[in-house]
């Protein structure tokens, strides 16, 4: 039996768009010879519909869709029956009214075969929130094969596997290969990209077929939905665990592949940790301009390496035609800032690029409040109001000539709030939100390594600098990134607390320092620029602290 | 023997001043002759800690805080006992690492009684990101009386009370009854404000109470914790499901009373749904400020009818001493809009009144902006830069004298996005964001009755209008309020979808409008200032809709 898996990229909500991608790849998958087809988890409504699937219009829709996707399936020739995720009725008439079932589209029917049993409510997943946990696995006959059907993270509670803490205290596989076993396992998923899972999730998946000894095909969603980038890689592995196929990451895909294949395909090569960023900011860019419906995008340009990094990015997933460029020079700003932006636009292609300095604007404020600030000196508030009058100029831009603004900012700033809230936060998305300032360097030399001078060196050599004052560097305020960095991720990313860092060695004060700005930052993070998330943990939807609140370690 | 309900405020994450509370409390309620106290659910760690629950780090520092504040108890001669609510870490080495529990500190002991059976993953609630569920109720034997023991939505699942679904499939109260019963039940909870929630709370706790002919005691949580406002109102009911005794809504209290009191006490009288709206804004207004470490405010001043209800929140909450109102005329203004909020500040009591005209920064960006534009029709780019120049006004006024911007956008206006994204959607809270336009109205003419004029009578009879351009009004873009806001409520609240509300008689272009507005405006919320639920559902963290989304009916 040939098994084709579905790569698709759903749009939230979208349900007759998604089913179209489906009834596409169906067709794809048959061309090639498939004898069943598996798309992934909730491809039809999307991975991240949200509390649209608190609505019962819109869970008619997804009904309706479904059977008419059956019903067209059934009236192609030649189409295999389809196995997908959606969310269906809970026939219980007690608990959450919705399941998230893997339904089978034959013969112009829809068939449950499985309902998810193991719920997230962790990071960014809400599963427990919309949906009633199934009891068991499902299991599909077909062809004589008989598989065993799960979805997401049913596949990865296994107790031989994990060493420490599981999640929950069941194994639905565990279980059901107990109880009379399987010929294959298949699972429907929809993981999003975090540093570090897609190999994790190889590790988990190669295990379940050595410990049952059976093939094993999960079908992963591809493509960007809001802060997340579900990275697709979608997996095949033979009885005896090794890899038979992988699909590509971040992009749509249909692969074929036979459950007794046993010929180890060319692998395709691992990528490096910074292409993998590289390609999941790309696509999650590309996507959330796209699915907001969205095509041109317009930038500020600093003459900082964080809004080169982001400029760049936005060449790639738009092309150059569709970047426009601003360059904000006030008073405080170095020569480099507009001439290195230059070089960089140059360097990038782009061609839309203009130079408005914000001295009129800053001296019209300075006059307007003249009478209130009398007698006060100039601190953080003059600094702001330099960074408000940007994002002003760039939103006017993006409204009037219908662009999305991104926003430059990255993680490590993001963290301790060392940006302004309605200025340099400003943006539809942020691309590197959750890469840190280090971060933000790597993947400007990986660049660089690939093509030289792609980011201008004088762009990367230069000391950071908001520029918001005379002679202003980050580390006036800042320790060095080099030494922030590491703290930030011990804390924000392995939940590392005041005394675990100090004894990891971080010097005491600057840990107080650090825990207590980022605690500081919150009313900011609230009101700012979505970000993607690339770590294990970006703040978003996977980061749900109080605003008001005091923190012991952290006043 | 007699209870002591202790009706605290905690603020989220501050364990020694939580426990502080907790302690006077418990004095306060001995001095009453109380032989028990009960304090509510997370009383210890305040009611939305949110992730902090994840960090190690904070739950060793809560089971530290608890073992001092039980040696702090013994301590002290004649204290009761102390029942309240805590995270506690879950023994078992699978599923979720904490408890939600009910614990007893007597004697310098911490002694867990029950862990909470029933978590909700829903509204604003996501118990189960931190919670693994307990097995039954606890039940706490003292001065020989037995009480079955238990947290939140433990007793929200009663079968004889709900008609239509419900939540979870088993009811823990009936179950623990059923096997043994008890001679009372307490329930230790943290609910928040929403219309007609407090209400439905009371004939679900009478209703148990006559069903299991024993009185029953729940705490409720008091104070505004972000976006939410718990509501106190902690209650007691005799074996016969008569309200024995009621503590105050919205503020803290220590309220003892007998297990065997029948004599009803003289009722405090419900309260209008005005005035339960104007003291849950007032409190979660002056909480969310204060809990920031704040005091003083700044509000935009635009005559219009919002800033009013507004700046009398502000004026209520934290004194006209403590409130500056700035007035941002444009060209567009009329002259009402400065002689109109002279008056308001005048009935309001606000003497930090100033007037800064925007002309000549609107000036400034014309020039900067001229060579860009050239060509170009004005449209709501120039608008929007309008609204965007008072926020950098006010935001420099809040920056450089240390003040709270609040927001003074009501909820019709979030839901159909007819705000500008960093303009006056700016501000650290919006005290009235999950209020409808129509109820702005009820609520100024609320006060009015009370002080004939607080509200000038100009401001309340104008025509509402953004003045953003010459003649503007509302309606030129929007249904008038009395139409649209019923419509709304019917969507936000009650759920129905497109084809209900045609159903429901709403005229079919304006539903396909709205409804595509309401979705369309998902990236200005997500950035918007945070709100304070009052609804049954407001914008915030329960409301969790992805923002690139194509949604069928709202296209």
């Amino acid at each position: 039996m040939k098994i084709g898996l579905i790569q698709c990229n759903p749009v939230p909500g979208a349900l007759e768009y998604n089913a179209a991608l489906l009834y596409a790849g169906t067709c794809a998958a048959a061309a090639q010879g498939a004898d069943l087809c598996i798309a992934p988890e909730l491809a039809l409504c999307g991975p991240t519909a949200g509390d649209l699937l608190l609505q019962t219009s819109f869970m008619e829709g997804c009904r309706f869709v479904l059977n008419n996707l059956a019903d067209r399936l059934r009236s192609t020739p030649g189409l295999p029956p389809l196995l997908l995720g959606a969310p269906v009725y809970n026939p219980v008439p007690q608990g959450k009214p919705l399941h998230n079932c893997a339904v089978l589209l034959r013969d112009g029917q829809v068939i449950v075969i499985s309902r998810k049993v193991l719920l997230p409510a962790a990071g960014t997943v809400d599963d427990r929130r919309y949906f009633e946990p199934g009891i068991s696995c499902g299991v599909l006959q077909h062809k004589g094969w008989r598989m065993a059907v799960t979805v997401g993270e049913d596949v990865w509670n296994d107790r031989t596997f994990w060493q420490d803490r599981r999640t929950f205290d069941s194994d639905p596989v565990a279980e059901f290969m107990g109880a009379g076993g399987a010929d294959g396992l298949i699972n429907l998923t929809s993981l999003a990209y975090a540093q570090g899972l897609p190999g994790l999730h190889q590790r988990v998946l190669g295990w379940l077929a050595i410990r049952y000894r059976v093939p094993v095909f999960c079908a992963n969603i591809v493509g960007g939905n809001d802060g997340l980038v579900m990275y697709g890689s979608s997996m095949v592995f033979d009885g005896e665990g090794a890899l038979v196929a992988r699909a590509p990451a971040f992009r749509e895909s249909v692969m074929v592949v036979d459950m007794v294949d046993k010929t180890k395909r060319k692998a395709r090569p691992d990528m490096s940790l910074e292409e993998e960023l590289w390609q999941a900011i790309v696509l999650g860019t590309r996507d959330f301009v796209n699915k907001c419906g969205g095509r041109k995008i317009v930038i500020g340009l600093s003459g900082g390496i964080d809004s080169a990094l982001v400029a760049a990015i936005a060449v790639e997933a738009f092309g150059a035609d569709n970047v426009t460029g601003i360059m904000l020079p006030s008073r405080f700003s170095s020569k480099g800032s507009v001439t290195d932006s230059v070089s960089l636009a140059k360097s990038l292609g782009i061609k839309d690029l203009h130079t408005i300095p914000i001295e009129g604007a800053m001296q019209a404020f300075e006059y307007s409040l003249s009478g209130l600030f009398q007698g006060t000196a100039p601190d953080t508030t003059e600094e702001n109001i330099q960074s408000r009058i940007r994002a002003v100029i760039l939103m006017a831009f993006a409204n009037k000539f219908n662009r999305l603004l991104l926003a430059t900012g990255n993680k490590s700033e993001i963290a301790v709030g060392y940006s302004t809230l309605y200025g340099d936060s400003c943006g539809a998305l942020a691309p590197i939100g959750d890469i840190y300032k280090t971060q933000v360097y790597s993947l400007c030399r990986w660049l660089n390594s690939k093509r030289p001078d792609y980011i201008p060196l004088a762009i990367i050599d230069k000391a950071p600098s908001a520029e918001l004052r005379p002679e202003h560097k980050d580390t006036d305020s800042l320790p060095p990134y080099d030494k922030l960095d590491p703290l930030l991720h011990d804390h924000l990313e392995m939940d590392l607390g005041p005394d675990a860092l100090v004894n990891a060695g971080y010097d005491k004060d600057m840990v107080e320092k650090v825990l207590s700005l980022i605690r500081k930052a919150e009313f900011k993070r609230v009101q700012s620029a979505p970000v993607l998330q690339m770590n294990r943990r970006s703040f978003g939807t996977g980061w749900r602290m109080p605003i008001a609140s005091r923190v012991p370690g952290a006043e």
